[in-house]
């Protein structure tokens, strides 16, 4: 089939593959909810209107149908799943495009991991689109599996599904005109350039700006939001896991400017994909919290489809692709069908289309650690440290300074006081790089818990009451390739394999939601209160967001950008 | 300089060019309107903000800075002046980038012609983009000086100054699935696509739409605008000389839907430029209408740039170009100053640079007529005949069928009917093609006006009392190579020669202007009342545009879309 086909059912001299009849149709472009006929073929909307017939209709009456929803910005590999399955989780929920950056698994394998990304773009239901990581490493302040400068990412302009540049994260260097980032910047200048410039603000957020970054997606309070809008980028509203910007920015979304705001998830783990959604669950909150149903719709499509210049994407007319959703009621915005290529692809909230056949996609194993026993003894230097200090809800810390417990001349954690010892192992290259910490919030009472998820670049990272425990959980990950686990003295309580780089699970996304569920019970039954200790521990390595973080290399002072000694 | 001084401005590490102070500015990104100053460095604006210095500061307290307007679509070839002297036009008038379609100099002169805008899009203080001219020659009932077929196109699809694809006229042929205009669509699909499709409702417009096409300027009426609208095409009002759309569909706009909506002006005439002016007239009428003030200027500014995808104009923010309009008094929106590329262009209505230099162009004489004289008779085969009817202000005509005055076995010009010969003479290859038909409306007593501007083949048309008016008329033009002329038996009454592609003036626009007023003055003597009898006459013989029409193949029923006979 082709345009001439599409171009003859379009006119009626040919039947059309389908003709959705009496849908309430949401038009995200003349900004009117009204009802008619949505004909479908070949893929694509043909025609809006009476009087088509198809080989198949479905009777829309009394439902609403609005353009298939788009994350603006989202990393996969938080949902600790294949694309095949995170798609099988995101469809029902109405997302039928993402536009993902691979930078957890670039991180890992480099060109190899965005090529497995965008292998997995050519197939399955969903539309993946891919933004060149931009910041592979994060900072030179760390190890990571991989690094990619303009000359690696080159090959990844033209590419199809390649959008442009994603989130530039080291927004000190883009600011201060780091010739690297510059480089990739002019690489990509014609395509789409993401932000992420978590505080950033005044002389500097201008010239962060001024280097061509169009969108920011870590706005946290209004104040930082309107003065990113004003000054012309597209925001971004995140509703992550840990990460819920959603409500306190919601006050800023009117009428007049909405046009500049998009949703994304950026990191949502399975239960969270599972249980509540995706960019639908951030339409039904905007929606209660007293958005227009339109706009709110807009944000999860439309803005987002032409921020990045997708044509064919993010509404419902003749020539875009009929990628829809039909809620019953718009404003309990929950997907009752949701048809991608004008294929039925999930009906109340169950995937309806066959898995798509995967490829084998062969990945070399990723981790690597001395064959040596790891020495986690931190001599003490003075008697005052530094500590993480974890803030509830926020991938942000705090910088705090606290007393140390020194046991036989060694900084140990402090389970009384909650200082408990955090180290972050390099498992690239076996290196036996090591950074050691403390770290305040996970309130572990015994044992530890250890993970190769440790953005962005993935060392395993291992907090812990006590040094055999973390040498239990460390081991233990080694023996899986990479994955979760929770350890006590010797024993090894629970664990997630993630063969997949240190990152992703081959299993399907509920087994890994229960799997996952099983390891914060048991984190849970050492004493941590977290929701998700996992995934607040995934960010105590991101040495590009505030204010204190650990890399192999050792504890980064983020607001001074650079590394700072333990010991006071 | 380069981006690294242009962040070290914008960091406030190094002086700017230029700071414009206390400006309000209209923030077309979030929709406010506040005071801040305005950071210039490198022809970019850097920064918005306090606390920068600048080489130079302009105090703009009390004044109103918007984007530089953007027109959508126009024919630079209207103007009757080169691209240089367009720009002196426009740009007093805060036009400080155009999109155009060269479709008039491209039916002259093919890519030679395109080459021509090109290269002075280049230069000169005006950004001129072009979109590629998609229907050269309109169609096949017409013989027009080039044919661009999708091959010779493909050489402009990764020209710097080309969008895309110059507005689909044959929109027959584009819902029917033409293999040719499928083709030149194919080949621009991934950038902007115009429409052209007057009229068109229903399947066919659902077919035209689904092709791809992504705007559309030629809604008269509300409910035209309001179906393509839904259709998801970005609404172009236009406001020219002739086609004055803009009052009509005012009442389109609104809050929810202005985003998919921008102004152009299409075809304006060196005094509408002069005493009008261009989009920020169409601003001004749409204030006085009730349009608020930001819409207004987000519709001659933002939203084109966005439609585009041009994305460094548009908005006033750090990282794209510094083109700005100052007025004083937002509601009566007269550019004070006019900035381009951070340089002060015009004040006051009238330009502050230095003309550009031009660089020579030579192009071939387009004017070639048979050596033998013309015959204009049109023996009698019936006593009634089809008669163009010209529309007040409009360029589609009445289909009429009147008597025809006979005389020695010729239909001839009634005069006392206002029923006027009108022939159409082919004027590129002197094949001696000669279209002969009659027209209402002109109501000349008299004498003869012809010219060589008839869209869109731009063959020499002329319409006249007498045979013997009518033949000097052409004479006098094909002397001028090219023109517009009034003659009046044997006499020449008034002339504007047009050497280049017998479409531009080398004059300045003032003198064209001066000498055009010259020759309405010279037809309103011999009978005609209109305000712009040549604006008229050019758009008789454009067989795209309802409902009858003259090409030197013969009349065309556009409603049927082929050639139909003069006598019933």
């Amino acid at each position: 089939m082709s345009i001439v086909d599409r171009l003859a059912a379009a006119r009626g001299d040919a039947k059309a593959d389908l003709v959705l009849r009496n849908a309430n149709l949401v038009n995200v472009v003349s900004g009117e909810i009204y009802p008619t006929d949505i004909v479908i073929h070949d893929r694509h909307v043909v025609a809006l209107g009476a009087g088509y017939s198809g080989r198949q209709t479905v009777d829309l009456s009394g439902m609403f149908v609005a353009p298939g929803l788009i994350d603006a910005h989202v990393h996969v590999e938080s949902s600790l799943v294949t694309p095949a399955e995170f798609a099988r989780a995101v469809l029902p929920h109405g997302v039928t495009t993402v536009i993902t950056d691979p930078h957890e698994i670039a991180n890992v394998l480099g060109l190899e991991g965005m090529r497995y990304m965008l292998e997995n773009a050519k197939r399955g239901p969903l539309n993946m689109y891919v933004m060149a990581s931009s910041c592979v490493p994060a900072t030179d302040m760390e190890t990571s599996g991989a690094r990619l400068e303009a000359e690696d990412l080159a090959q990844l302009v033209d590419h199809p599904w390649v959008l442009g540049l994603a989130e530039l994260m080291n927004y000190p260097g883009v600011a201060l005109g780091d010739e690297g980032m510059l480089d990739k910047i002019a690489l990509f200048a014609h395509l789409a350039l993401d932000g992420h410039a978590p505080d950033m603000s005044g002389a500097m957020l201008n010239a962060y700006v001024a280097a061509g970054v169009q969108s920011e997606h870590e706005c946290t309070t209004l104040e930082e939001a309107r003065e990113k809008l004003r000054l012309g980028l597209t925001i971004f509203i995140r509703e992550g896991t840990t990460t819920r910007n959603l409500k306190p920015l919601l006050p800023l979304v009117n009428e007049a400017n909405h046009g500049a705001i998009c949703f994304c998830t950026d990191d949502r783990i399975p239960a969270d994909l599972i249980d509540h959604g995706s960019i639908d669950h951030m339409i039904r909150i905007a929606i209660t919290e007293g958005v227009d149903p339109l706009l709110a719709i807009r944000m999860g499509s439309f803005n987002t489809a032409r921020h990045f210049g997708l044509k064919k994407y993010g509404a419902v007319a003749p020539g875009k692709y009929a990628d829809l959703v039909v809620v019953e009621d718009l404003r309990d915005f929950r997907p009752a069908q949701v048809y991608r290529g004008g294929v039925l692809v999930a009906a109340d909230g169950t995937m309806t289309a066959p898995a798509a056949p995967q490829r084998r996609i062969d990945l070399r194993s990723t981790v690597n650690l001395p064959s040596t026993n790891l020495d986690f003894a931190v001599p003490a230097e003075s008697e005052t440290i530094r500590v993480i200090g974890t803030v509830a809800d926020q991938v942000v810390t705090e910088h705090l300074v606290e007393r140390a417990r020194i046991v036989a001349g060694c900084a140990v954690s402090d389970v009384e006081r909650d200082i408990l010892k955090f180290a972050m192992v390099e498992r690239h290259r076996a290196s036996g790089a090591i950074g050691l910490a403390f770290i305040k919030g996970f309130r572990l009472k015994r044992g530890a818990i250890a993970g190769t998820v440790a953005h962005d670049h993935h060392n395993l990272a291992v907090i812990g009451a006590d040094d055999i425990s973390m040498a239990t959980a460390v081991k233990a990950i080694a023996r899986m390739g990479g994955g979760l686990t929770v350890a006590d003295g010797q024993d090894v309580l629970a664990s997630l394999p993630l063969p997949i780089a240190g990152l992703l699970s081959d299993l399907p996304i509920e087994e890994v939601r229960r799997r996952y569920d099983r390891m914060i019970a048991a984190a849970h039954a050492l004493g941590n209160r977290m929701s998700d200790p996992f995934m607040v521990m995934s960010f105590m390595g991101l040495e590009v967001i505030p204010k204190l973080k650990l890399t192999d290399q050792g504890l980064v002072d983020v607001e001074q950008f650079k590394l700072t000694p333990l010991f006071v």
